[in-house]
């Protein structure tokens, strides 16, 4: 580079591609060291950070677009289960030296869509290289009424359990995923496989839930580790146990095809994880608001089992045996 | 894991190592999804992230405690050049699988010692695995009062140029530190290397002067890739020019040993970056206040140079003559 030439390399690539996603005035057109954030009068900042590792949390061929959509979609989903509304995020990317710019266009295209769909603008970033795979980090902030974030710790004896959407067909597209171009497991038909693999690639976060969780939840999270273990993480930071009615367990119809080809899919549907639902505890006495509102988002619930005094969580199959998993849990360590 | 065991591997981890620097309310003993913060009344969040990759940020072989250290004093070093005051961090660690429990204890202890001393603590965070090399992205929260961030965007003619510090000496200490074992540059004395390296390994961020900034500088930025290229930006952004009298930049004692042994050593110094210092501009008629608060801050602030009009950056020698470099800054891509 020239003495005359003083703006950097990095600085380009950050204009060329993310200066669109930058729409948030605190973002100072992406032109400073620093961004400027302001809760609206009366609330607080919820935040949330999720990293993503190539060939860990993704697969290093998958779309760009879904890269990126994913990588803002995880930290959505965290917010939509505090019941926060989202305002903006902070990107840490982390690249190989050689990453082509058709990647990096389509990159910051899914960024950008679903920036503009969630209305959750870039404020700011850095953008360095790596001898590893493409690393991304997502620092989401949402906003939240002083004091009414739907917290891990609520739950009661006696509130309802309720997740949002269908279960393990994440984990499940992972396993079709997984599978490649090989002959598919479970012989569904293409578009089951589709549909699966879909519900992997592109977490549909329930951001639309958002104000019924925080007005109705005494307890909320999302689903990211796996329905059992997320559970058991609920019921021991509220301090209760909690029964489940596991013929309750929302299912779509390519995952109960799976099921009937081998019942061992069940367990990896709710012990796999990647389902980014919202998994909520609701009193009794706000069951009902909790339905209407529901509906009114247009987000299906199901209410699966109840909390109980005590500790820990079952799961009841419908002859009123407990089933048992040999892990609870995805976990990295 | 058996189904007993619903506390993860990735959770045990985290209370472990994490837990102790967590002593922000909003972190919510890092038992949630997400974490809560709002700004102290009549305030704005100043938000910055960076990212330092193993291998191209910080040695694989530096002491964890160190690079722990650096992770937080970058961004640090951010807030202090934007006048604000630390409130917090969110953490995104990607771990290679074999990282040992020892690195992990002496990176969670530099955390837990910073965290302290800057009185910013862990909010929450996110720890992966990585078939790549350790990577951090710290996102860090500071608070400024309406509207008094300093930009890099208010530079003015007749504004003085002021940085803090010594200027270079992060830059020939990675060279000190490339050399390794091998005979080292410039046959300085053990205690000079030292210093070099040192200076390169742990930048000193400025925050004491973080208040002085936003009263009394009319721009301000930090120091991270290089005086002339950092200044260059500063100067774009600002719309003007700005004239430096290099033999005025400050130097260390070990710079200029270094720079009599080798003359293409002061090139190094104001291109290669690693500073951590703060450059800004000051109004004259404010600079005698800025010196009186920098004095009472206890960092040294010197005088370089001149915004005038026009654009463009000079950088000018003890006979007169303009420098010019082989480039201006670091840059990743």
């Amino acid at each position: 580079m020239s003495s005359d030439d003083t703006t950097s390399a990095e600085d380009k690539l950050i204009a060329r591609y993310f200066g669109p996603v930058a729409s948030h005035p605190g973002a100072l057109g992406l032109s400073d060291d620093a961004a400027l954030i302001k809760p609206p009068a009366g609330c607080e900042l919820v935040l949330t950070v999720d990293a993503l590792v190539g060939g860990v949390h993704f697969f290093n061929d998958d779309p760009a677009e879904m890269i990126a959509a994913k990588a803002l979609r995880v930290n959505l989903s965290d917010l939509a289960a505090k019941g926060a509304t989202p305002l903006g995020f902070l990107l840490s990317l982390a690249l190989p030296k050689d990453q082509s710019d058709a990647w990096l266009e389509a990159f910051a295209k899914g960024l950008r869509e679903d920036a503009a769909h969630y209305k959750c603008p870039l404020l700011g970033g850095d953008t360095v290289t790596t001898p590893g795979p493409v690393t991304i980090s997502v620092t989401m902030f949402g906003s939240v009424p002083d004091g009414m974030m739907a917290r891990r710790s609520g739950a009661q004896a006696g509130d309802k359990v309720f997740v949002t959407g269908t279960i393990g067909d994440g984990a499940l597209g992972l396993k079709v995923r997984q599978a490649g171009g090989a002959p598919a497991p479970w012989s569904l038909t293409e578009e089951e496989h589709e549909f699966l693999r879909l519900r992997y690639l592109l977490p549909q976060p329930r951001n639309a839930l958002a104000e019924a969780v925080r007005h109705y939840a005494s307890a909320a999270m999302d689903v990211s580790d796996g329905l059992a273990g997320d559970l058991a993480k609920l019921a021991r930071v509220s301090g209760v146990a909690a029964m489940i009615d596991a013929t309750r367990v929302p299912l779509s119809e390519p995952a109960r095809a799976a099921m009937a080809a081998d019942p061992s899919a069940f367990e990896t549907a709710l012990t796999g994880g990647d389902d980014y639902e919202i998994l909520c505890t609701v009193p009794p006495a706000k069951v009902d608001r909790f339905r209407v509102a529901a509906m009114a988002a247009r987000v299906a619930v199901t209410e699966i089992g109840i909390v109980e005094a005590g500790a820990g969580t079952r799961f009841r199959d419908g002859d009123g045996r407990d089933l048992t998993f040999g892990r609870m849990a995805f976990s990295h360590f």
